[in-house]
């Protein structure tokens, strides 16, 4: 049987939802998950090397990537410009890697537009309620930056409809035994195998 | 969070794909998953109970269950025919269960057309040569039997184009993490779990 591809696994879900716990139990022990690189125009802060924490391009650089579609997606934060690099992403993929990207609903949406084999999940916490008193709990957020999360993870629950998988983060072992099963059931997939098969 | 519907799971493959033993597997120690239960008009054996091996009909009531679609599939073996009862299946679907249908391509491609939300399984050895082996490993099958079955296996690969998954049984408790963690994906279809969150 032939070396198996990875898959690129787009994880998304509001502020508050428990990605990142639920992402790094699943990960552990696995060399096979990894996740991507991404390209800013963002200047290096002391310590970050080119290449590992981020890819540093600048701003030309940066609209001609989108210009000739060697993005994924690509976003903008407070003034400077992030994108998830195909030809990297794609490198790992052929080398038998899953591919974790964590980006917002409006980046998973053009992921899911470029590569409609992506994987899509969405991870919520069991309720609203239940997101808002993690996000006071927390105290890390201003009662304004509350309400604006809360009101945002609504407009991304609205938004959502494109995903594949939804994770109801009430346990994060259970959560994460859900993330790792989607992703070997996906290895699983009829039309991908049956091309292994002599 | 409501209860969860169970799914139905057909699973279909080669007679020496090692089928039983990968669901057993897969089923061990879990209550959450049975067999359906199917119809025959087949007369029951000394020791057979009505609503436990199968439920027995005669032909006329058997013609009408087709009739009134009524079966999620049938078929005939040896002049008896066999089916799978809708409305049994959904009462068990209901109370949470998940459903295994052991069927061939033909009742499963039936199966797939009424409930498009089937989870269709394939499972197959290795390779062609494999499966050879296995036949003659087994000492039962005559020469012609052995040729027969694998005339019929190629001529099911060729139809098994509407499965979702495939798994490639070399390793039986490989193939039955494959198969639970199948079960265990579906479970966390988008659409399906969004009507569970507030």
């Amino acid at each position: 049987m032939m070396k198996e591809k990875g898959k690129l696994i787009v994880i998304s879900g509001p502020s508050g939802a428990g990605k990142s716990t639920v992402v790094f139990k699943a990960m552990e022990g696995r060399e096979d998950i990894g996740f991507s690189t991404s390209v800013t125009t963002r200047k290096p802060r002391p310590g970050e090397v080119d290449g590992r924490e981020y890819f540093f391009v600048d701003l030309d650089r940066f609209k001609e990537m989108v210009e000739n579609d060697e993005l994924l997606e690509h976003a903008e934060y407070v003034a400077n410009s992030y994108g998830t690099p195909r030809a990297y992403v794609e490198e790992k993929l052929d080398a038998g890697i899953n591919v974790l990207l964590d980006i917002e609903v409006q980046g998973a949406r053009q992921v899911h537009e470029k590569k409609p084999d992506a994987v899509m999940i969405f991870i919520v916490p069991p309720s609203l309620e239940e997101l808002e008193r993690r996000l006071r709990g927390r105290g890390t957020d201003s009662e304004r930056a509350i309400e604006a999360r809360l009101i945002r993870a609504r407009q991304e629950y609205q938004e959502a409809d494109f995903y594949d998988y939804l994770i109801i983060n009430d346990d994060a072992e259970k959560a994460a035994k859900e993330l790792s099963a989607i992703i070997l059931a996906e290895h699983c997939r009829f039309h991908d195998r049956m091309q292994y098969l002599k």
